[in-house]
C-alpha cells in the first residue's frame, strides 16, 4: 500500500482476512511514505469500502454431511473434540444441540472450555486419557490434531489398539490430513456444518452404547473424587491446588469473569482445575506454547468487554511482560493479576549445576513481592499466603474493579518440569522407558 | 518433512493444497536427509493416506445468492466476466446455462476462452472496450480485478460515468474487495455458486434491455468486419495477422488442438485473433506476464493429454527456453512450435541508441532459422514465408504427430512496444496525453 | 552446524566474526538436533580449535597514510571525529597522540566520549554545530557518516559553504563512500592506522591556524558559560538539567563508574551534560536508536567488569525492560538505576487528541513509584525529588554496591519531542521553514 | 536507493563491494521509482563520486608473517595450494617468486591453473592425491578448505597419519578456521602477504628435503607416463581423452586463448588434461558446482578481452543455456563452443529403470547435431567424429574468429557418474566400503 487512496482497500482486505476463513490476527503495513500524503476529503470518502458480508457462511456439501453421519453411526466408542474454532464460531446453541442430541461424550480443548459448562454430564475431561486412547471414531469440531493432541498418533491415542477414524469439521480444506488421514472431512464454517449435522441426525439417532458411557463415567467419578480430596487439602505454604481451588470457586460463582492463564505448571494445573461455564471466557496461549501474552490478553479483554479479568500467571510467565501493570493502572482496568510465586521456573529449589556461588538460572529472587509492582503504579497490591487471603484479595478486586495484583505465595518445592515438554524431548523420553 | 514416515502426509497435503480452495502449483520439499532413510514395507503402506474428497464442494449461503441475483436484476447494462477460475472449475454446462438463461453479454479472460465457443452470439469480445466502459453491473466468475483488468478502475472502466457495481464469485473470501468494493460477494466453488444462481433465476427472468445488447452487437459487427478485412490481406513478408489467420482457421477446423501462446505482440494478437471453441484448450502466461513458459506448457500438455499442441511463440519469448525442443524430440511429442520471427524484440528494425557498431539490444540475428534447431534434434523443421507454407507445415505436423518447428517469417517492421506495458509506465502514459 | 563434531569450528568462527574486522554481536545457532548427540571425549577434545590471532592487526598501505596526511596538511579548518570504533580498538594512547600532536580540535561520538577526557582543551563538543558546519577537512576515526551525523550532508555540514573533504579510517573498505565521497580512505585496524599517521606527522607538523582554534574556543566559552548557569539552577520539581548535574558531578568524582544511558530527552541531555573521563565507560544505543537496552547493558557491564554501573533511564525507555530489575537483584549486581520520571513519553502533560476520557497515549500513570519495583525484589528503592536526595541515593548505592533504583521526579512539563526525530520527518521539517 | 541523487553513492559502493576485500559479483537494485525521476544536470554531476583506491592494499602484520615463516620452516613435507584468490590478485610475479624461492611443490586449484605454467617442474598436479595425503604443512594462498578440498579433513588429507598444520593467506579474517584449525593465519591482500613472505625468506632459506620432492617426482613421472599413453590412443568414436588431447595441444600452441569449461565428466577430465600456461585464462564453475554458466562466461570473456574463447561443454551442461548461441552470433564473438556429445547425462546408454517405453531420464536424443543450432543463427557448425576433424574445426575457428560450434561425437559408453558427487552421498559412500 503506497498511496493514501488505497487505505480503504487495505482496511477492507484486513477485515476480510481477520474474520473470513480461518480467523486471526492481521498485520496491515502502513509505510512511512503514506503519512505525509494528502487527499481531497471527497476522494477520501469515495475510497472507503463498505465491507459486505465479511465472514460469509460457507456451507458444507450434502455428501460430506452424509459421509460424516454415516461414519459416526458405525462408532462403538465415539468422541467429540471441541477446539477453539468451535468457540470462535459463536454458534453455541448449535454445538450444544450436536453434543446433547447425539449423546456423545466430548472433550473441550483449552479455549473451548465453557462452550458447554465444564460440569456438563457428557464432558469427558475428567477421563481425558481414557477417551483419547479408547475412542474409535473422533469428531474434531474446529480442532486440529497438532502437538497439543500428540498429532493424532502414538500411545496417547491408543495406537497399539488399531487406528481410529476421524471426522474433521474445518473451514480450511488444507487443514485436512495434516497429520493423520481424515476419513470424513466436512468443509465449511462451523455453524453451517454443525447445524447440517444436527438436521441430519433424524428422529431415531441412537445414543452411544452404554458400555462406553458408563466406562467413562466410572473413570470420571474416580478421578473427580481424587481431585476433590487434593483440592480440599490446605497445606502451608499453599500448593498449586489449594490456591487454584479458590479461583475455581470464584469462577463458579462469577461465570462471567474472563480468565487469562499462562505459565508452565500454573497453566497445566489451572486448565484442569478451574472449570469454565460460559463460552469464550478463557484465554491462553493456545497452540503456540509461548509466554508473555498474559498482560496483553488481559488488557485487550478488559478494554473490549468491560468485564472483570482474572489473570492466572506463573511467576516466570509474568516476568515476560510484567511491566504492563503500568498500562493496566494507567487506564484503570478491572484486571486482577494473580502471580503464582514459587520462587522460580518450575520450582524455586534448584541448585546451580556448575556449583558456583550464583543461584541456579531457574531460581528467582526469593520471596519477591510482585504486589509492590502494582502499588508502584497506584494499583492495589495484595500479599497472600493462605487461601483465605487469596479469596479476600480476589473478592475485593472484583467488588472494586480496581487494578489489583495478588502475590500468591506457593510452596517453592511444588512444581515440576512441564510434562508436555519432556515428552517432546526424545532423549528424556528414551530415558524414561 | 524430516522422516520417511511423513511422506504420506506430505503428499496428501500437497494434493489438497493443489486442488482445494484456489487451486495451483504446490512445492513439496523433500530434504536430502530423507533420501537415505529406510522404513519397513508394512509401515510404509500404513503411512500412505487415501485422500478423501480432495476438492470438496463449498456451497454459497442462500443469502449471498439472493443478494447477487437481486443486484443483477437491477442492472440496465449487465456484463459477465469469465476468468480462468471458471475454466478450472470444469462445470462447463453450468456456466453455459448461466450465460444463456440470463442472456447477459459475456467476456472471457484469456484462459477462459472456449468455455463457450468464441463465436457465441453473446460473446462481447469484439466489443471489449465498449462493454467494460459502459456496463453498470459486472459479474466476475472466477476472475479477479487485477492488472489485466486495470484493477477495476479508471478510464477502461468508464469511471467518469459513475461507479459500477460488482458481483464476484470466488472460492476465497480474501479475494473480495481486493481492488474495488464488491457489492455482492458469492463465496463457494464456482460450480456450486453458478448452479445456485441458475436455480434462482426462476421462470420469468428478464433478459437484458435490447438497447444494451443491440448497441453491443453494432460494435461487434463493425469491429469484426474490420478484422476480417485485415485478416484477408496477404502481404509479403507475412504480417502477424496473415500468419495468425492461418492458425485461426486450423483451430476452427481442429478445435481439440491445445494452443499454447506467449510473447508480446504475438501474445496480444493471437489472443484476439485465434478463436477457441472448447474449454481449457488455451494455455498462456495468465496473470504473471512473464516469458519462458511456452515450451514447458507444451511438453506438459502433450504428455498429460496426448493431444496435439500448437505453440504460438514470439521469437523473444521462444529464446527463454527454446533449448527444450530437445525434450520435445526426445519424447517424440506431438508439438508444433511456430516461432513468429520478426528479427527482434517487438520488431527487428531498432537502431542502437548509443550509436555504436553493435546492433540495438532489442534486435536479434537477422534471418535466424529456428527450424534448424528442431532439425538438430531429429524433429521436423519448416521455413515458412507465406501463409500457404505455414498452413502446409501445420497440416503436416498435425497429420504426422511429429515434433515440428515452423520458422514463420514476419515483416520485421510489424511489431510495436506492447501497449499494456506502456500504460503501466507513468512517464510514458503522461507523455501520451 | 548439524554435528557435535562441528561445535569447535562453530565457536572458533563465532569468535573470529565477533572480534575481527568490524566487531560486533554474533548469533551462533545450535539446532535442537545437536542436543541429543554424543561423542567420544577424545574426539571432543580434538574438535576444539585454538583460535590463533582472532583479531589480527590489519596494516594500512603506506600510500593511503601519505594520502591522508597530505590532505590533512592542506586543511585550514581541520576536525577529528572519534567514533565508537576508535573506542573499541583499545588504542587509547595512540588516539591521544594523534589528537595532541596534530593539535586538531576533535568531537567524540556518544560512545567515544572519555577516550580523551571530555574536558580536554581540544574537545569541540561545546561548539559541535559550529565545527561541523565550518570544518574543511574532517578525519573520521572509526566513525561513520550515518544518520547520527546527518549522512555527512546538508545544513548541519554547512553544505552551502562548499563541499568538505573527508579522511576516513575504517577496517572495512566497503564502509567508504557510504553516503558521501571519501577523498582519503585509510583501511586497516584503528590502532595500526592511527599509529602510522602519528609516525608520519614528522617533527615539523604545523598545528591548525589560530583563527580556527580561537573561533572554536570563543564558541565553547560562550556555550559552557550558558550551560553552567542552567546547571546551577535548582528548580522544584527537578529539571533534566538539575538532576543530570548531580550525576555529572558523581562521574567526575568517580570516573571509573560505567554509565548506561537510554531514552529520548534523557539520552540527549545526558549525553551532553554528563562528561566522561575514561574510555569505554559510556554505553548507549549507538546507531540503532531503539529503546529497551538499558537493563541488559547494565547487567552485562556489571557482570563482566565488576564495576559499579549507573543507568540513566528515561521512564519510557525503562518501561521496555524494567522487569529486569529482578535479574539485577537475583545476582546482587552493583547497578544503580535512575529513572527520570516526568510522567510520560517526552513529557507528562499531553492531552488526549481525540478528546475521550482516557489519558493521552503518551502519558503514564502520574506519580509512579518506580523505586517500589526494586523493593519488590529486595533491592533498595529511593524516591528523590531534589538534587540532594538524588545525590544521597547515588552515594549510598556506590558505597554499598547494592541494587538500587532511584525514582527521580522530574518536572512533567520539561521534555520535548526529540529534535533528531523531527528532522527526519520531511513534513515537520518543511513546516518549520 | 530511492532518489536519483543517490545513484552516485550506490555505484561507488557497488564498485567497492565488487573489488575490495573478497571480490565478487554485486547486485545493485535500481527500483522502478527511480526511472521516472529527474534531476538538474549540475546536481547530477555533483552526485557522482570519484572512487579513491577502490581495492586498497591491506598489509599483513609483521608478527603474522613471522608466524607463517616459522611454521613453514619446520615442515618436512611442505605444500603450497594456490586458489582462485591467488589468480584474482593479479600479482603473478610475486606468486612465482614465492613458489620458486621456497622450492616447495604446489597444487593449483582449478582457476589458479596457469598462474604458473602447468608444466612447471614444481607442480604437483600429477601427484595430487599423494601430496594432499602426505604433506605436513600446507600453505593456502587465496584458497579455502571447502568441499572441493574435502574440507581439509578425512582420508584425502591422510587424517589417519596425524593432523596437518595450515598456513592460510586470505583477505577476510572470518575465513580462518572455517573447517579446520589454522595454525598460522595471514590476513591481508594476497599481493602484500606474498611479497612480505618472500621478503622474509632471507638468503639462506632451505629448500624442502629431497626425499619429499623426489617422492613426488616419482609419482608424477608414473602418472604422466600413464596419461600420455591414454592420450595417444585413437579410439572410434572419440573418447573424452582423445578429444581433450586435441584441445590440450591447441592451448599449448595458443596459450592466450581463454578456456571456459563446464559439465560433469567433461569438467573433471578437461581440468586435468588441458594444461594452462597463462594466468586467468581458465573459467569454470568454481565452488558452486552448478551448470549453465558456460555460455555467459564465454560471452563475457570475449566481450571484455577481445580474445578467442574455447568453451569445452558437456552436452548436459550446454543444454542449460545453449540458446545463448544466438547472442554469440548476434555480436559475432570469437567463441568456439565444443559440445562433448555422448548422448546423455554422464553417458548415453542408461536404460529407463521403470521399464516404460520412454528413454531413461538421463539419456538425450541420440545423435543430436548441436552444430545445426549455431548454423540456425548464421554461425559455423562443425560435426566432428575424429580428432582430426575436431582439430580442423578449432583451427578454422581460431583463424577466422567466427562464432563456431563443434559437435564432438564422444563414445556414448564413456562417461561415469561424477566421482566427487558420489563421495558426498553418505549411502553410496557407505556401500563402497
Amino acid at each position: 500500500m503506497l498511496h493514501a487512496e488505497d487505505i480503504g482497500v487495505g482496511i477492507a482486505r484486513a477485515i476480510r482476512s481477520a474474520v473470513s476463513g480461518r480467523p486471526g490476527g492481521v498485520y496491515l503495513d502502513l509505510p512511512a511514505k503514506l503519512f505525509s500524503q494528502t487527499m481531497e476529503a471527497a476522494a477520501g470518502k469515495r475510497s472507503l469500502i463498505k465491507v459486505v458480508d465479511a465472514a460469509p457462511r460457507q456451507l458444507p456439501a450434502t455428501e460430506s454431511v452424509q459421509r460424516a453421519l454415516a461414519l459416526l453411526k458405525t462408532a462403538k466408542r465415539p468422541l467429540i473434540l471441541l477446539g477453539k474454532g468451535a468457540a470462535y464460531a459463536q454458534v453455541d446453541a448449535d454445538i450444544r444441540a450436536l453434543v446433547e442430541k447425539t449423546g456423545i461424550p466430548y472433550l473441550p480443548m483449552s479455549m473451548a472450555k465453557g462452550l458447554l459448562p465444564d460440569n456438563h454430564v457428557q464432558s469427558a475431561s475428567a477421563a481425558r486419557s481414557y477417551v483419547l486412547a479408547e475412542a474409535d471414531v473422533v469428531m474434531l469440531v474446529g480442532a486440529r490434531l497438532n502437538w497439543l493432541l500428540s498429532h493424532g498418533k502414538g500411545k496417547t491415542w491408543g495406537q497399539e489398539k488399531g487406528a481410529k477414524q476421524f471426522i474433521q469439521i474445518d473451514i480450511a480444506p488444507t487443514e485436512i490430513d495434516s497429520n493423520v488421514a481424515i476419513a470424513a472431512p466436512l468443509i465449511g464454517d462451523i455453524g453451517s456444518c454443525v447445524s447440517a449435522l444436527v438436521a441430519g441426525l433424524g428422529a431415531n439417532w441412537a445414543k452411544p452404547p452404554a458400555e462406553w458411557t458408563s466406562a467413562i463415567n466410572d473413570r470420571k467419578d474416580k478421578n473427580l473424587t481424587k481431585m476433590s480430596a487434593t483440592l480440599a487439602l490446605n497445606p502451608s505454604p499453599m500448593s498449586f491446588h489449594s490456591a487454584l481451588n479458590v479461583i475455581r470457586n470464584v469462577v463458579k460463582a462469577r461465570p462471567d469473569v474472563i480468565v487469562v492463564n499462562e505459565g508452565a505448571n500454573t497453566l497445566d494445573f489451572a486448565r484442569s482445575i478451574v472449570d469454565m461455564y460460559e463460552p469464550r471466557k478463557r484465554l491462553d496461549v493456545g497452540t503456540w506454547g509461548i509466554m508473555g501474552i498474559g498482560m496483553g490478553f488481559s488488557i485487550g479483554a478488559a478494554v473490549v468487554t468491560g468485564k472483570p479479568v482474572i489473570a492466572i500467571e506463573g511467576d516466570s510467565a509474568f516476568g515476560f511482560s510484567g511491566m504492563e501493570v503500568e498500562t493496566i493502572c494507567r487506564y484503570n482496568l478491572p484486571v486482577c493479576v494473580i502471580v503464582f510465586n514459587n520462587n522460580g521456573i518450575y520450582r524455586g529449589i534448584d541448585v546451580n549445576p556448575t556449583g558456583g556461588k550464583d543461584v541456579a538460572p531457574t531460581v528467582f529472587v526469593k520471596n519477591a513481592r510482585y504486589d509492590k509492582m502494582m502499588e508502584a503504579f497506584g494499583g492495589v497490591g495484595v500479599h497472600a499466603t493462605t487461601p483465605e487471603e487469596l479469596q479476600k484479595g480476589i473478592d475485593k478486586a472484583l467488588a472494586s474493579g480496581r487494578p489489583t495484583l495478588i502475590n500468591a505465595v506457593i510452596d517453592e518445592t511444588a512444581g515440576t518440569e512441564s510434562g508436555r515438554i519432556t515428552s517432546l524431548n526424545p532423549t528424556s523420553a528414551a530415558k524414561k522407558k
